[in-house]
């Protein structure tokens, strides 16, 4: 409320600069300690109701507000966590950001969010974060190495993965058990009589992408079915096309069914199957994805995918971000989630009757 | 690079506590002032290069990293941003917030994000803002009001709004027009020979969604056509859809044409008329969205809407912001742009043949 005292406890010093009353001058006007100003403002810190009132009038009337920034200094604590994400463009991480978000916010935990354009960004992000002494980091970024990660353990900054894990090195991450997920996936297309398979897979630096394929394979070997046809795709729609399309060309067909990396792609492949291919689907092709974003609901599409139980990750990934920052001894952890799957319409259900 | 000196540097003390090098440590190490040091991490600041080799080395041994939040409570400037944004799960703000992180990139800022659910957590949000001492917000959220733009004056903190303007407060703000785009849009309309036209609105609090409205309603007037069928939607696929079949119910037929607040409704308006009402789009309706977000685009809808320079305002936004961090003095500033119409296939070319 723009009160008369603090639009004068506020005005500009003769300089123009801006004022900044600190604690200080709390206590000064409401006649009382240093360190009683900073009780009132600490949460669970002892003061009697008078006095609270006493500074909480005096800081209103200063327009005074605690110094989070001066505080970290102090306490070498810090409630700022970076959030490193590879691509916001990609339609799976608006959401876990927005469930970042909202757990943080429950948490007392404010986002630094950096996004990576490219892997060669990640020691100039880094370094920018080092500067703001994080109290943490959550990285659900492709491109993070090992020897990121040993940097992170000599500055005792907790660190996170989020929908990622690293070969010959302990770190701590939330997961979605990918390689099962896609075994679900293949298990319940070949129920439907599927024989011929394809794959649109992801970018070869994800991960992710990496074990969703390789689940994939594993199925479909032990299955016994010709090995698949694999193209590559980059997680974008566009991608998702071109890989239908080329799969056609390489098989001289089309497949029964083509596994499609992520859902975005997945409905670029649905897109040209129906529109560019003359492609029936489900009828003609089955066609799955992974995430289960939102568009994959919609009426046009309504994918058969995996869904990743994004709410309950983000929380895991807050709480074991947490435990880390108050239990600097404890090694790392992984908490790993299973996908769930979504019976869409873009998959048959029971074998084609000939 | 793990050297040995920085993994001795940065050992932990006898307590456990992790070792922090001040600017001093390196001073004394590289046998250098400590004004030297600083000059050397200045970007701008004279130093030989036989110097900067020296303090270098130093920092690199001792594992020393120059403290922003340190350097902010002395400078008292800082290059942390707040970022306000609604809602991410509206696809159109991740597009928005990415060019938004390129462009703080550049300009060697640092995003502090903060998501607002509702209305009610503009006061929470804020306070936290002015605890972090930023240098600057950008607000691309509904729920600002007057009283808060009249708080970030007194505490002289730089204020852009982003897609959004306010009434009787002057303030900067970087948008663009919908006034104009939603009559360039209606002409499109009429001049394929719609006379019916239906609008499905936004919410209610959105500034953005007000206008487009009334420019709609405008031109649709000036033209003297039959006043427009007004359903509420929230910005959503699904209240699209309900939109849609609302306006059949009302109308007792279809319009001529449908008029979205934004591309997410106008794609669930697309998949209810033609997989709910089995109306042929755009056949026999012609459907119209705003933003060009990347859905719109795709095979199924193909939308013709009015894309948003994002990229542009984005930069516009930026540039706004760090004009008004280097001069406080400056007065507000609004800088506006235009949408672009993007002919899509879900909107007939010519009237319609009888």
């Amino acid at each position: 409320m723009a009160t008369k005292a603090n639009k004068e406890a506020l005005a500009e010093k003769p300089d123009g600069t801006r004022v900044n009353y600190t604690s200080y001058d709390v206590a000064v006007r409401a006649g009382v300690s240093q360190s009683a100003v900073s009780r009132c403002f600490k949460e669970g810190a002892y003061a009697s109701d008078e006095m609270r009132a006493r500074v909480m009038k005096a800081a209103a009337e200063l327009g005074y507000t605690p110094n989070a920034i001066a505080r970290s200094l102090i306490t070498r604590r810090s409630d700022l966590i970076a959030v490193l994400i590879s691509n916001l463009t990609n339609l799976y991480y608006p959401e876990v950001l927005s469930e970042l978000s909202r757990q943080f916010s429950l948490n007392g935990m404010r986002m630094l969010l950096f996004t990576l354009p490219g892997d060669t960004e990640v020691d100039r992000v880094l370094s920018q974060i080092w500067e703001y002494q994080v109290g943490g980091v959550i990285a659900a970024a492709a491109h993070i190495l090992p020897r990121h990660v040993e940097e992170f353990e000599r500055r005792r900054v907790p660190l996170v993965l989020y929908n990622r894990t690293m070969k010959d090195k302990a770190v701590s991450a939330v997961v979605c058990d990918q390689v099962d997920g896609a075994r679900t996936l293949v298990s319940r297309l070949a129920a439907a009589g599927h024989k011929r398979f394809a794959i649109i897979d992801g970018p070869a630096e994800s991960v992710v992408a990496q074990e969703r394929t390789r689940g994939a394979c594993e199925r479909i070997a032990e299955l016994k079915l010709a090995k698949p046809v694999i193209v590559r795709g980059n997680y974008d729609y566009e991608s998702g096309a071109v890989g239908m399309r080329e799969i056609v060309r390489q098989m001289g067909r089309a497949p029964d069914a083509v596994i499609c990396g992520n859902d975005v792609m997945a409905i670029g492949c649905v897109d040209a199957a129906r529109h560019e291919l003359g492609l029936e689907v489900p009828r003609k092709l089955s066609v799955a994805g992974f995430d289960g974003i939102e568009p994959a609901n919609w009426m046009s599409y309504q994918l058969t995918t995996l869904r990743q139980p994004v709410q309950e990750m983000a929380r895991a990934a807050t709480e074991l971000l947490t435990s880390m920052i108050n239990n600097p001894g404890a090694g790392p952890e992984k908490r790993s989630f299973s996908a769930q799957l979504i019976e869409g319409a873009t998959a048959r259900l029971a074998p084609r009757s000939v």
